[in-house]
């Protein structure tokens, strides 16, 4: 049927799961529909939202549809669209932000409520009725599980050859009835390769012909290669020392352009056999494995450029035999990720000199894009790097701060900070001794006197564990809300 | 040897690993022995410290005696001495406070430094060379594999029927070498009965006859039994829905009082049929497992009150065929909390309206005990609880607070919030629903109006996604500072 008669079919105040992680694999009519649907509503005067649970961020087509006629409720659990943000962040939708890991065990648990319909974008379908998936899993065998009633869009644009990439586990349980998940190296495949539903839940099925977001990355420019090169630096320190095997351990790395660039940069490292265990697989990864220089890469989506994606679908048979799209629920299951130790990068917006790490909050309030599978990997991995350029806004904000302005990652999990100026290597130390090395190594040289300052003053008074002054530790991010600058 | 005989071995700046959980298990000779010698060394001009790792917090005759002869350098990754607490927060000593399943790992991985010395009290050494552990294991089977040297205190107060009690996993490995653990119950036995280790590392031998620190516990105040009635009743309606199986899942409880009248709470209870799987064994739970109301409990460390050891000791063959005692990072592993799907119940400091939690600084600066295993248990479990009476010091401080003074478990971690006012459900919940919720259930009625008016003006402008007013966020941990109390 057309995505408009799909839409009809929905219910005001519906939980509805949709398909989509990191831009991938998320349904492209079905959302702009409701969203017409919902706006026609909003005009005659009834009031018609929905809650919307996906595997992690989507697209204009679904989160900024559906953001702009104010129909989302309830969003969960990761978004970046500006509209869907800017809606969270003046106070007119409802967000919870959750480990990515977590999601499927919570709606399995009934902690989020009772899903009334998924809404999952297919490759195709097969005559046994299984399905095969796009280019993400994320959580979508839980949502077409749980799920009373089921919409498919069958998107034609996607090759059959997709079929067989995809591991879909389907041995989760809920406590007491868990058995350890089977999974010894990046590379192993648990499951099957297709999704599948009964049959009679399926209320419609859309077919569509429209390509993934296909976002670009900036070039890496030189504040990302000297990020990438401490980072390298540092990983062949570790290999050189015994404490890394030559060929690393398995790789994640998170979304965005610093992410992307150091990537790049193990391009050109000395490392090979290297393998990937991350969530999204994008340009960089897609690069080392197309080299050779990373045997094998797992992750829960793969979101590429434009150029990349047609490397990627003119060279399929070669990437299926590499690469493994798995639900996020394995992907980023602590078990995994501890079993496997993982080496985690992922970008930040601020850390403080104690090594607290704020991934998600503008200025204490506002939210950005959501904490994503960052907290599933740092806390379980081998080694974990928290990364971010020292500066933002042209040098009118620090990114290391005297306290983060909220924190998703304690410094209870935090190992080495880069920045371009330098790498802080945080195991096994006191708070104290982090904060010196934080601002010796990470801190902006125009702002490294200001927090040498806060330090040597907080240390003439008070609790001397992790010495602050609590009418100044905030004072950054206040001043910067009324002056626009972090700068005195 | 003697113990004094046995301290004259040890290097200045040495690494060493005691053992030692909870106020169980840890050497009682040797660090006396150590401390005096330092005192001596120090008088004669001699610079002399050492970093001392250990499972958790030990007691006066080991944290208490080393930091009051200023005898360490870094202690890690937990304490709870009123000597050592003193000394970390007047800045004389290092402290790295550490998730307690991180420890282990970190120490293999070589993180922390290369262990020189492992002091490991035992209850018996058997012809064989392999060692009765005692009331505690916590990383002792580490120390023993990891020490270029080990020393014995054999704790003759201890009886033999104590053999057959612990479960030694010694199937853990550095990665890409990992495999799962094979535990699927918490009663499990996975490894053998003793520790063991390449005799040729033993260089002294100490005898003791010396009980453990036997801390007694308070008999459960009003707001204590309030507390526990809340989580009591939200656990029966839990099973009522079906979120919850009638004998609950594993049952985790951190250290003190109110934990303690929580487990107290469940001997009256409606749940039979329970299991226990935490890091310490207190009193409570003993007595759960004497009732029958426990089926059986795994912890990592044994430690009770006078009374309760001397029900132990007189009873020990029924207690050691329901009580498993296991390396700390087997009873704390990720992997395993959430396989199990422990109910995770623990105390903490401070939370604030949105959900963030602070288990270790009192104002944002001094250090009180650690974060111990709240993490691994939180961030794993299936449900948990963070529990405070709402207000501290008769009222001048309020438990529930704007914003955290420090953060140990963010806003992506904490379920149910409960005070004696009441209990917060956030599970699902966007940080604005939480706030609402959390001022109207756990807040004392003192500062409810205070809260209020923090949140009402905080949604007055700036980002509606975690309102707040970065000016006043920690204005009550400051005033505190300056009046004693966060009253206005």
């Amino acid at each position: 049927m057309s995505a408009e008669e799909a839409a009809a079919l929905i219910e005001p105040g519906s939980i509805i799961g949709m398909s989509g992680f990191t831009g991938a694999g998320y349904p492209k009519a079905f959302p702009q529909a409701l969203a017409s649907r919902i706006a026609a509503e909003h005009e005659a005067g009834h009031p018609f939202r929905v809650s919307i649970w996906t595997g992690a961020s989507t697209a204009p087509e679904l989160d900024g549809a559906l953001a702009k006629v104010d129909g989302m409720e309830m969003r969960l659990p990761f978004q970046s669209d500006p509209i869907c943000r800017e809606k969270i962040n003046t106070g007119k939708m409802h967000f919870a932000d959750m480990h990515l890991s977590h999601v499927a065990q919570h709606a399995w648990f009934g902690f989020l409520g009772h899903l009334n319909v998924a809404v999952i974008e297919v490759c195709a379908i097969h005559e046994d009725g299984s399905f095969v998936p796009t280019m993400a899993v994320g959580n979508n065998k839980t949502w077409l599980d749980l799920a009373d009633k089921v919409i498919l869009e069958v998107n034609n644009r996607l090759p059959l050859q997709l079929d067989g990439m995809h591991d879909i586990y389907y041995g989760t349980a809920i406590p007491p009835q868990r058995v350890p998940i089977p999974l010894y190296g990046p590379h192993d495949r648990i499951g099957v390769p297709h999704l599948r539903c009964d049959p009679s839940k399926v209320i419609a099925i859309v077919e569509t012909d429209a390509p993934d977001r296909n976002t670009g990355f900036a070039a890496p420019d030189e504040n990302s290669e000297r990020i990438a090169a401490h980072i390298i630096d540092f990983l062949a320190h570790e290999v050189k020392v015994g404490r890394l095997p030559k060929e690393l351990l398995p790789l994640q790395s998170g979304v965005g352009n610093v992410a992307n660039a150091v990537l790049a940069g193990l391009l050109k490292g000395p490392f090979d056999g290297m393998t990937g265990y991350t969530e999204v697989l994008q340009d960089g990864m897609l690069d080392l494995v197309r080299a050779g220089k990373m045997k094998s890469a797992s992750a829960s989506a793969i979101s590429l450029s434009s150029e990349a994606l047609d490397d990627f679908l003119g060279n399929i048979d070669y990437y299926r035999e590499r690469i493994v799209l798995r639900p996020q629920e394995i992907s980023n299951h602590p078990e995994v990720v501890r079993r496997l130790g993982v080496i985690g990068m992922n970008s930040m917006i601020e850390a403080d000199i104690y090594g607290n790490i704020n991934s998600t909050h503008v200025l204490g309030s506002s939210m950005m894009n959501g904490i994503g599978g960052s907290g599933d990997f740092a806390r379980n991995s081998y080694l974990n790097f928290f990364v971010t350029p020292s500066v933002a806004k042209g040098g009118k904000i620090s990114c290391i701060v005297p306290m983060c302005s909220h924190v998703d990652h304690t410094e209870h999990d935090t190992q080495v900070i880069v920045t371009e100026q330098g790498l802080a290597d945080l195991r096994g130390l006191s708070p104290r001794q982090r904060a010196q090395i934080v601002i010796d190594r990470c801190a902006h040289p125009d702002y490294r006197p200001m927090l040498q300052d806060y330090f040597d003053r907080a240390r003439q008074s008070g609790g001397q564990h992790t010495p602050h002054i609590l009418g100044e530790a905030l004072a950054w991010h206040d001043r910067c809300l009324k002056t626009g600058t972090m700068r005195l």
